[in-house]
């Protein structure tokens, strides 16, 4: 276990930038962070300007954005908060600035293994990702070893952890029953969908309503395809947005290869994330709750079998700023410095 | 057309009694409604009484229960707001009083074709339904012209309206790959939970929460395998409640048997509902949205197709108190009298 | 009582025109109504395309704006959902192009007796009032004479109504010790801060929250003052956000000059709003709720007397989309057309 | 500064109890908490059989009340998150079981200075006061010299400790006119109304809905009389119930005594609460908002003056089962101990 951090954050102006600095400001092995600002919050200095939730207990300084400020400052570990084209330059600049730093990206600019998947669904032109910086995606269930060595980690997408933590035990496990279809129908709250005011995110349009968007386009798609180890054309994946702030619950269906039990459905999630201290999996009959996972770093897993055995519905829920964004970003911190994998997310 | 109907309501203290009274009491073609009220509420004389909302503008009277005065009211139609047990006692007493009343049953009671399935899906005991009780099942957009005749109409569950509309053009044009699994994932407002108090529709446990319920074992699943002409082991049907007052949104996932263009899909579902006035067929690429259906007694339905146009998620929404419980009873009401069917729901 | 009303509607894009649009297409008295546009919404050629909601039962026409094209149109009354600008504008250019043309402005730009009030409270450059614009103050229950003759209605804000019909007759009768203070704590629904994103009205800053805004300087205040006969400095007027789309619940208190006793209170009420249809006065001991006004066109008021019969709070509940916009323009077109004031209103 | 502290809770089943199981359970000083679970939950051995939010790190042992098992558990301090019923009989009993036990009581069972206060608001049938039990009142920004000594500390009411911390800064320095009324209109969340499910917190009652409730007869009436040192009658307190899951915002309106200016009025708040680290004081113009401390123990204040200096809003906002229930137990907690006032609060 490394020695405390000493931590700066770029870009903590939306709803995860809000969240990433509650958690590392009461983190036990986070030295007072320091935050960056881009353009158009030149003017703030300290934390509580920006939120004022922070007044009188989380006073942390906030300045200009510079990569070479950053670099100098001795910081170890770097989280960005910023959008994915932010990212893409930032990234380079940091590593130009100062070799040994260590990156947790919570755009997707670094997601994908290859740049064109990033390209297609990310921008208009397709652009070269800068080729000598490869992350490992963020996802410590699944992929600690290569993260306690990373040097950049490219944090998921919120709905993507819901969906990849619920389906890929069965998947590795070879129970799916391919030659039907898996859905994933993810219902998520609006924090999600950023702090910028918009027409689809006014009260009015949110309060008493629900919605499905981005049906068989959202950008997300691609991550689960490459870490659940689905083709695109296995399953559908849409998303909703529902009345709340907080939370994503995802309903899994999928047909399995034979006949299962309940225990053994139960017993293959728990055996994959036996030790895996966030990942809840709930006794068989139980289902997941938006509430019980809001203000956590915790992925609830529980699911229903029908009594033929053969139809299967997985429930999956997490708080999309936490275990899907800020929380998942500090866990990963925690894996690359080797802290206890919850440290400061309990 | 007939005339002006002399309307009795039976048990209007739910939220579904409320819709119905609203949409009763403004209904063009009927004359003031009298109210009907079981035990418990016997001191009570008008509907304001109970619903303060109508104060000033719905004051109808309420009488305590009895088959004898409705029968001998002259009453034309009578509507029963109450739960299946009373129903399946007050159906027959209704008739033994008055041979010639007409009934609409907005509880589950006589909605299946077979006793076997109301008393397996809804009582301990297998009950014997009274065989001279035969019903038809109040979905006008596929029944209409029995529904003309009828004299005991089923009023359809919230859930089932929605999911069988959405999936019914589909599946009567052979279009669907069996072979594969169909999904319906429902989201539903808290007002279809009842009005009674319970641990599961307290603010506190609604709201900033979504939870699946009834996985493989909600009661509206052998309505929708009827009507929808489904197996049972062909879907999964699984709600989930949201936030919302009111508002059921259904997203319906289906491997279609050879690709199609969304022209085809759109014209499809518009020649089915061809004159269905209170169906709306979205323009390909709109989806429904809860809140352009709440306080209405539409049907909404869009849809998205994977461009290879072999996945087709189909997205159907209504109003449970509305279209999913009283519109659509007063919309069989229409039809059992000949009045147009929107009259009074628009 | 007049023939039926050609109506024109200036600028329904916002929530209060949503209604009034609502409103004017199932009114009885009211010919197919006609939409103008301002800039921006140029292409739009029928509600539906603005406000989904209207699909399949409100495809009225809309147009763009033009005085000329409203006056030679035959419309009898034109109501202005414009911004306060706007209508200054309009008003004069309307009466210019048809001097016999009735007008319903929804706007503030008319309201005040003194053009200088207008422009202490409304603008940062003082500007003149047309001067051959006057126009009668737009509630029915205390106006209906002039109001039956006016050209030019200045139709009152959300809060005003609320407070005014809530103070008005204690005021009147005397009945209020004004050497102690006056205080109108009000609660309001979203909606009320208008359809443009702001950060203000983003759902994540509502949901879960409340705050006070505009203490001592919310532009309705010099309304109040001038409509419930109050000195500026003889009360105190706050405004509440509260996460609920619609709704004003203003909570009023006043020191009595005299003990009195609940009887007394609540027959002054009801004696002063008799046969005012819109007004709903609640037994002593009931207090009114936003629910039982949501989507109506009512006031309810109801209070509350402390023992010793000196403290007096009294509460004033109303739709600020109804009685607090939309719905109170079209009593107030009621009342100028003769038509009976609830038309299309219950 | 005493050692750590073994700590014990009766009835920890509603939502206060929850918030307090969260607190104790991350408090750098207590040693892992016992809950005592009354009649009804007996079967019931640990938390998160209560609460799945506490599943996989909140796994506390829950044990059957037994005052003796209490005694001999070595507990340092008790917490009582019961009825005031229980607490009545209960505080004795402890006291009898082990004299040297450190109690505070969330209930209103202790918290009147004379016994008649609480008879005549809590029980139909005057009860006398157990006299050896004189609690401390818990607002340790008052009360913190005593509290450090209490044996037995009686938990303010949440409206109590908003409004009273609101108000006393000025009414301490003599700056109200009282001839002229103080009003205290409080909004307050839903979780406050408890957990047991009720009419009136069902959702679809509270969803939409904002309501007054208890005015001239709310219980908190006699604490803010006693504490912030006014008559009943100098004074109008009412509550209103919004939907919002928790949260008290108070808006208190005085009338000065002379004209001030706003510094004066911050600088009197700041000043008296100087060192009060729960306390934060807004600077003159900004106001609280509920959104800011919720989930937080903090009572932030922040104030509106009119023009002429004389007419003075204060607005005080906390969450209710945080400064308003548990937190202020666990900071009370904190000064009988000896701990830093916002030991696992901040």
């Amino acid at each position: 276990m490394s020695g405390p951090a000493s931590v700066a954050v770029v870009g903590a102006t939306g709803y995860a930038g809000l969240e990433l600095a509650r958690l590392l400001l009461r983190h036990p092995h986070v030295q007072k962070p320091t935050f960056y600002l881009r353009n158009g919050d030149a003017g703030i200095r300290c934390l509580s300007e920006l939120f004022p939730q922070f007044r009188g207990w989380g006073e942390a300084p906030c300045k200009p954005l510079s990569a070479t400020a950053i670099a100098e400052s001795g910081a170890d570990v770097v989280f960005l908060s910023t959008p994915h084209e932010a990212s893409l330059a930032l990234v380079p600049a940091l590593f130009a600035a100062n070799p040994r730093l260590r990156i947790v990206d919570l755009s997707a600019a670094f997601r994908f293994r290859e740049p064109h998947t990033f390209a297609k669904w990310y921008t208009e032109v397709p652009t070269q990702k800068p080729t000598d910086c490869q992350a490992v995606y963020g996802l410590p269930e699944l992929y600690e070893d290569s993260l306690g060595k990373a040097q950049l980690v490219a944090n998921p997408g919120c709905y993507s952890t819901s969906v990849i933590l619920g389906l890929r035990p069965l998947i590795q496990a070879g129970w799916i029953n391919r030659a039907r279809g898996i859905v994933c129908d993810c219902k998520s709250g609006v924090s999600g969908a950023g702090k910028e005011p918009k027409r689809e995110t006014h009260f009015v349009e949110i309060n008493e309503n629900a919605r499905a968007y981005g049906v068989f386009s959202h950008r997300h798609t691609p991550e689960i395809s490459e870490h659940a180890q689905l083709a695109l054309r296995d399953f559908v994946f849409t998303t909703h947005l529902i009345p709340v702030e907080r939370g994503i619950l995802s309903t899994l269906y999928v047909w399995l290869d034979a006949p299962r039990d309940a225990h053994e459905i139960e017993a293959l999630y728990r055996s994959f994330y036996a030790q895996r201290s966030l990942m809840r999996i709930l006794p068989a009959g139980s289902l997941p709750e938006l509430q019980h996972v809001r203000h956590t770093n915790f992925c609830d897993i529980g699911f229903a079998l029908d009594p033929s055995g053969e139809r299967l519905v997985i429930v999956s829920a997490l708080d999309n700023l936490g275990k899907g964004a800020a929380g998942q970003a500090v866990q990963n911190m925690n894996v690359m410095r080797g802290y206890p994998q919850t440290a400061g997310l309990l």
